[in-house]
């Protein structure tokens, strides 16, 4: 298998990962941006992939204690050697019994395609953006409430379509659910939500204001298009403000 | 009882409301402007307060059979009066067995707090504002599904904390859900949203881009700062466009 090394955060962050098959990008980096964590706690980081989320959180708050979940085999194996957290290899819905309960935050990027979408050609990207079973979003969401601590963060990133479906599951179960729809341009529909919500807490639901990717109308050169928002978090390494 | 009247739509429709008490505003109208009626067809406004939901949507599709469902004895017969809707009295929950089904669009503005919140010290505002039992926004939106016909809208307009109560009752239901956050300002969470879905549609969530109320970022004279969006929805009547 091909590996490439790619930087993240402006390159805080370099990460080795497969050439080919599912990659990390922005989405990891604004998952990380939307944690919480303060120095000293620890995460947990549902699919954790080659540890894109959880390694540029860590790069942003000192002194984590960061614990990955991952089914890929050789994701796996990269997650391992991209830093220092420790990485299981196993099904999210089937987590060892002797994993610790209690995180103080648990953050997930999860499959992104119902059950029912074609599978991509490419085995490994396939596993990665198809839920293996329907329903299974809210499993994960369950996953990552019941190993949330009692004033635990939870926090998704997913496409933005799966909204109802995340909010289904989080809300019986989470407060103070903060929803933040990820647009491209500003003015079109959100393609990304971030929600996170906290265990015990009684806020009410916050629906905020898009956070918006690339400035202008065009959709050419999107990558020197950054609007000033986007380059703090995705360059920078700023924290995403969800009040 | 003291009624004032009140124009909306610059003037095109012209209601009568209760000097005290709830208030329609412009919740309602852009509850009007939500809905996709074409003209001739039935539209249902379920706690129709005064009528200014449909008599605005009245306003800008022709000839549509407009019904309204009021508990509110004084607000029905304000209702009767403001426009040809045929009014029923009584609770949306305990709808008359007589009332058509099949509907081809149904609209409601329903109660805005929990039934925990405290209710409101003058009787009429506290039951428009105030839910009689928790759980009645779910069931208020099993009943706009049961009324509306095979492919027909059903559209609410809700306080934006409600999302989850609002998605988890529709998404089940209806399909094409369309989620419009409705901002007082740019760049801050959404005050209301507005959800609109398809009875028999497939197609998936979209969360819109907001809707934004007022330009600039002060809070003095809201009612000169309207953006040009909102001018053309609250004043020249225009439809929005949910996609």
């Amino acid at each position: 298998m091909t590996v490439t090394r790619d930087g993240f955060l402006g390159g805080r962050v370099t990460l080795a990962q497969p050439a080919r098959g599912f990659r990390a990008g922005s989405d990891a980096v604004l998952l990380a941006a939307a944690c919480p964590a303060r120095p000293g706690e620890t995460v947990l980081d549902l699919g954790c992939g080659v540890g894109a989320a959880m390694y540029c959180l860590g790069a942003r708050v000192q002194g984590l204690r960061l614990t990955g979940v991952e089914r890929d085999a050789e994701a796996a194996r990269l997650a391992r050697a991209n830093g220092p957290a420790e990485v299981i290899e196993g099904s999210v819905l089937d987590l060892p019994p002797a994993l610790r309960l209690g995180f103080d935050h648990v953050i997930c990027n999860p499959p992104y395609f119902g059950a029912t979408t074609a599978p991509a050609a490419d085995p490994a990207r396939a596993a990665a953006l198809r839920e293996a079973a329907p329903g299974d979003l809210a499993r994960w969401i369950d996953v990552a409430c019941r190993r949330a601590g009692p004033k635990g963060s939870v926090t998704f990133v997913a496409r933005a379509d799966r909204l109802a479906d995340l909010l289904g599951a989080m809300a019986p179960r989470l407060g103070g659910l903060r929803v933040l729809p990820v647009a491209g341009r500003a003015g079109v529909e959100a393609g990304r939500v971030i929600v996170r919500g906290q265990k015990g807490a009684r806020a009410p639901l916050s629906l905020l204001a898009p956070f918006v990717m690339h400035a202008g109308a065009a959709h050419e050169s999107d990558r020197d298009s950054h609007t000033p928002q986007a380059q703090a978090v995705l360059r920078d390494g700023q924290a995403l403000d969800l009040g």
